[in-house]
């Protein structure tokens, strides 16, 4: 692998940001990869665990000289640390972000950049329910996909050279319009955070099933739910805020559906039932075959006991 | 280990029958396991991969002289079962099975069996998505529970002598009442697979998003709901029709609670957000110290690779 930025700057160092870090290391892809985090405490957890190869204490600072930014901080706060760093870009710099949400971004972000300097917005779809400086892995992306947003007037260079980066972090790139991808992200992903999230507070609620009973007899279904369940707050706060509309939109669809299964459920309807499960199957096999999971009988679950 | 029961009779040969089977040999647990399965092609597939030490054609054969019978057949099909074996069960065998559902199990399987033979329900608390004859490993109880729900003059030996059967199988044995039992699961079980079974219907169903791209950008959530959601529909048909009222009483909490945070992300209400997100975080930490998962960083999945 060869060089591709001379110098990077991630702006916050959570899960994404640390395993761009590792992965960039693993590559050789970056002569430099400086970061800045706001919490002191976390700028310091980086020096300790040698995430970055230099942590900064401003953001000023931190972008200044580097020829890719990238904003890995919530995509509430992204509007504030674009107009703080906008002064001291350097011109023909390329800024991207990894944020969830693309259209808000987009429009909050792109007024305060400066002329001469690129907006790539991306979204990697890769995560666990990790967060945090010491959350990160070089293999979070392998195979997993990248989407870039352009904007309009996208330099396509800037582009194609941000695309040859997350290649060679492991990932699968696709081009995707903005609003096309907030209802995709609100679909595989948005709605499903915000149900999960809602059944575990709900298990949470029912005080005759003791907290201890729901969580020792968590293994069939519900332990799944715990884990998206555990991702970050704030991240997922600013999610929901800012790609109302898709979610709000999908999440309407979810209850209709649920109200006709519940239905079936209560008229005794097998046939509904069986059928409506039948052809969730199906889709299933597609992400198997599509190489996003593993078929494994125990879903690689049993490694962990030898 | 030592043999716990001369012969067991397996009806029904699918994921937990069929574990149960290697279970045993990896133990030594039985002298002789004999199965059958409704199905001629599924009792094929038994013969040929080596699934029980005898493979009947009838339910008759099968649990002549067994000591332990264990129904492994849909929840909707045991009354059934037990009517059809009932005039050819030994006295003093015992009668198990091994559903999701136990109130209505034990009101529809009970009245059939005859005097001289003891009845103690229960019910693993494992599982994957995949079912039939080869979708059995050994390992798919380890360090799960079993749940027994004794009947009302449930035979104390006949109890001990199933919870050594399961204990050596690899599981944990408690004991529970079945209204208990069934509130229980429609918790950590029914409802999160109803749930999961609609997200994946409703993605399927929305049109703009075609089913390329679902399948293609699930990692992000999605994917964990379509494994839950490819879980055998004939089971869980039955499970909601005979688990119908928890189920729907945990569903009806899961919606009131769905359009709390669908109105506070229309109003903008990120405190709140936060503030359950926040709690949610908490109870996947009491699973991890349980022991009902793992922390590691991917999830165990980033093994597949290599």
């Amino acid at each position: 692998m060869s060089v591709i930025y001379d110098r990077v700057a991630l702006i916050g160092l959570g899960l994404i940001a640390s395993s761009m870090f590792w992965a960039m290391k693993r590559g050789g892809l970056a002569k430099e990869v400086v970061g800045y985090a706001r919490s002191a405490e976390t700028r310091d957890t980086a020096r300790e665990i040698g995430l970055c190869d230099r942590v900064c204490d401003s953001i000023a600072e931190t972008v200044e000289g580097a020829d890719l930014i990238v904003l890995c901080v919530p995509v509430g706060v992204m509007a504030d640390v674009a107009a703080e760093m906008a002064p001291h870009l350097k011109t023909g710099a390329t800024v991207t972000d990894v944020g969830s949400v693309k259209v808000d971004v987009i429009q909050k972000v792109g007024p305060h950049l400066p002329e001469g300097v690129h907006f790539v917005p991306a979204h990697p779809l890769a995560g666990t329910e990790h967060s945090g400086p010491r959350s990160g892995f070089a293999e979070l992306f392998d195979n997993r996909w990248l989407l870039i947003v352009p904007v309009a007037g996208s330099d396509r260079a800037a582009v194609g050279r941000l695309r040859d980066l997350w290649e060679a972090m492991g990932a699968n790139v696709d081009e995707m319009d903005a609003e096309h991808h907030d209802l995709v992200v609100a679909v595989t992903s948005h709605a499903p955070h915000l149900i999960a999230y809602t059944m575990v507070g709900v298990a949470d609620d029912l005080r005759r099933v003791t907290d201890s009973e729901v969580i020792k007899y968590s293994a069939g279904g519900f332990r799944d739910f715990t884990r998206i369940a555990a991702s970050d707050p704030t991240m997922w706060r600013d999610v929901f805020l800012t790609n109302k509309e898709a979610t709000l939109e999908v999440l309407g669809r979810f209850t209709e559906e649920l109200f006709a299964l519940q239905r079936a459920i209560r008229q005794g309807d097998g046939e509904h039932l069986h059928a409506y499960f039948t052809r969730t199957r199906a889709i299933r096999r597609g992400i198997i075959e599509a190489g996003q999971d593993t078929d494994a009988p125990d879903f690689g679950r049993s490694g962990r006991k030898s």
